[in-house]
């Protein structure tokens, strides 16, 4: 897609708006197949802070890197019933390879439970081998009709935890840490205030015994599924009977979670933040913390600034800061002043002839519109700059989380009765309400108003609620909200 | 595939050998569909730190990541005359998709050029948005008939780096620093005497002008393409009319490169290395830099050998040394001596009760079998450990070179006449002569012996030589060998 200049204003058309900031960052370009996407080197760099954080924290936990092979046979997909009930409508198929129509066409992953139990079913022998702890990142496709970049295409990338256990709690511990791992990278890197809780059956994996997951709003309001892990209980293991000797002698099915958060993730961070001017980005995953616009109009005065600049990069770099110069002579300071805040960039410096006289340099903060954002006379000296510019960051990381955040808890609405639920609903909210319905009733509450059960937060609201649909009280809270 | 609990000598079988030394090691297994292969724990840490060097390096000279669709419209792939010609035999084709049959097939991706090209024509306007420097990691598949773990496989992954330049120098500069960095990588990482050269026009990529190499000797004497890098001119700029407007006002296409390295470079590390009782696998890619084995026969000598392991455990993973401890009481000290032997771990230490007493432990190297390898009374005091590792770390990483050097030099053959050539192949050996026959006689040779230029060295040896062909003094020597 081909650059206009700018960017729609969020406020005016929010869907308008998220496609002009893909294309005008370069976050993203659509792809010749229907439906796919090519990451470009700034939307990959986001999902690079992503994979970073992950990776640690699951090796932290115990999980080891593998990879599976992609193409899987078409029969393993039909062996867990409410599996291929779930992916047979969405599957791409390799029948020729090689010049040759293929005996079994192969199914491109949407997901690996049927090919890692395959193997899992020949690694595990006895309760030693247990727990099995693998993940791994690749990606996978889904024939989805509707797309949209980073939030739903046909080919994305992800991580998927797979894990096998010799008892029932252990599965569910590990199902239960993992969706910890993702709402703590959400709320405290992207700064995305999701709400972590339990999947209602319908909107349960298929194939899962429970769905755990962090749901994030969007700036338009819409919920975003933004990373699932799911309790598979013993269903894969019994259709591909994977089977352990156990210290009692006995042989007995593995419990096994899976777990992924993919690129849609990147889609989240972008239309949890940002404004008409573009995109806002979190310190912690911006691919470029600081942008330094060095300003000068006679030539004499280019030396003193690109060396005040050069100290400047020197001392971040050291201080591990990721810093850019943006240097270019054909492009005003104002037009590189818009473009960077555009892209989200936390913090840009300003390093005029003045500056350099005072042995200064002025800080702008992209959360902060026009003058109130700006700092005059930050001092240079390494460590001065350093502190400065790494308690900026936080403090920025800090508001945008407590800004999105009450942005939530202010479009969050309790709601009594079916009547309440459809007005929250029809005006854009999430509505909070006690449920005790069928999954018959789930169902016909969407098709009715457009809306799902996003969660039964884990952290239930006090006090009594009543079931929309019975009036009576009901035993758990859930959240209502239209979705991505 | 089912543990044997043990590898075939390597002297005895090297086929054989190698991949008993997958499956013991648990490096990797067969997927189930043909020639597929899963990469299980202890091989995939090997890929990433395979992963981590070349990264960080190809960061460092101003390539960045992106990620392009997988699913290449058929017709693209067409484009560029050579490119077809030589994947379009090996391809695998997805038709359906969302239980649908596609109007076009999709090919799963072999290389990138041409989708790459798609987008860069779209992205590439003037001479400012160039040099344009890109690199991929994905997975590939190739429609091959004979695979061989990591070697070669229907589905393999690597990084795929693209550039496009505004002149032919520096396309010709990138993809000679790229093979550079693919040498420096073998060499000083993997502990593989690389020789660094130009491919043979026969050899090169379908669709290159030029590509580099960097070949291999396995243990066996065959040789391995190792990584590969490609100037390829203006020729998929031609096919995907990728022009950008120059300095001068004219419009020309880009100059492009492309190169990539392999899972295969595991194999390679593994069969560069090892012995009869199984990999040696060099420290500084070791997925297990150094393995803890205690000792102890009663249980009141359990607690202070436990201790003493901690005690080393902390000081190692302080001095970022990657340490395991096998404390196993279900098998003995001789079993975990064999197992992490075969694992190729290049250093274990022992520790038992008379250890503890004197403050002390034992450290056996993986490189010098037997007492000769082995070192008493190593101290464990934190600092004198950490140095005493990490010296031996170095000393097995720069011994596992020398060695594998001189045996590389020791099979390396100058000939001077086709009889000598075709001697020294039988032998198994590499075969060095001048080189100025034409594509066809190169075939020709490849049809009688088995073997193929493997390239021309960039290091030319001193001397006249003689080209084998036609017994005239020749411009340049090059390397035939049997390859992988």
């Amino acid at each position: 897609m081909k650059s206009q200049g700018g960017v729609t204003k969020r406020s005016e058309d929010f869907g308008k708006w998220y496609l002009d900031c893909i294309r005008e960052c370069k976050l993203a370009d659509y792809g010749p197949a229907r439906g796919t996407m090519v990451i470009r080197p700034y939307g990959y760099a986001i999902w690079e802070g992503i994979q970073r954080y992950m990776d640690e924290k699951f090796k932290q936990t115990g999980v080891e890197n593998a990879y599976f092979p992609q193409l899987i046979p078409y029969s393993f997909i039909t062996k867990e019933a409410s599996h291929v009930e779930g992916f047979a409508p969405e599957l791409a198929l390799v029948t020729m390879g090689g010049g040759k129509e293929l005996e079994e066409p192969l199914v491109v992953r949407p997901t690996s439970e049927t090919i890692v139990n395959n193997m899992l079913s020949q690694w595990i022998q006895s309760y030693r081998d247990l727990p099995m702890l693998l993940n791994q990142w690749c990606n996978v496709h889904r024939w989805e009709m509707r797309t949209r970049p980073f939030i739903r295409t046909l080919e994305f990338l992800w991580q998927e935890g797979h894990t096998a256990h010799a008892t029932a709690q252990e599965a569910e511990d590990k199902a239960m840490e993992m969706v910890r791992i993702y709402a703590q990278f959400a709320i405290e890197e992207a700064a995305m205030p999701v709400i972590p809780g339990r999947k209602s059956r319908v909107e349960s994996f298929a194939g899962a015994d429970v769905t755990y997951t962090i749901e994030a709003m969007m700036g338009d309001k819409k919920a975003l599924q933004a990373g699932t892990s799911h309790n598979l209980g013993q269903n894969f293991a019994k259709a591909f009977d994977t089977k352990f000797l156990a210290a009692d002698g006995t042989t007995q099915f593995v419990y096994q979670t899976s777990w992924g958060v993919s690129t849609r993730m990147v889609g989240g961070i972008i239309m949890s933040h940002g404004d008409d001017a573009g995109l806002q980005l979190p310190p912690r995953l911006a691919p470029i913390q600081v942008v330094i616009v060095p300003i000068w109009k006679k030539d004499d005065e280019k030396d003193a600034v690109m060396t005040s600049v050069d100290s400047i990069v020197g001392s971040l770099k050291a201080g591990n800061v990721r810093v850019h110069v943006d240097a270019d002579q054909t492009k005003s300071p104002g037009w590189k002043f818009n473009q960077y805040e555009m892209k989200g960039v936390p913090i840009r410096i300003e390093v005029g002839p003045k500056d350099v006289a005072k042995g200064a340099c002025v800080i702008a903060r992209r959360d902060v519109p026009g003058k109130a954002g700006k700092e005059f006379d930050v001092s240079i000296e390494t460590s001065a700059l350093q502190t400065k510019v790494k308690e900026v960051l936080e403090d920025i990381q800090r508001s945008m989380l407590v800004k999105a955040t009450e942005f939530r808890d202010a479009n969050i609405v309790d709601v009594k009765n079916m009547d309440e639920l459809k007005k929250v609903i029809e005006n854009g909210q999430w509505a909070r309400c006690g449920w005790e319905g069928s999954d018959a009733q789930e169902k016909a509450i969407k098709e009715e108003t457009g809306a799902t059960i996003r969660c039964f937060p884990f952290e239930q609201p006090a006090g009594p609620h009543v079931c929309v649909m019975s009036g009576k009280q009901a035993k758990e809270v859930c959240i209502f909200a239209k979705s991505y």
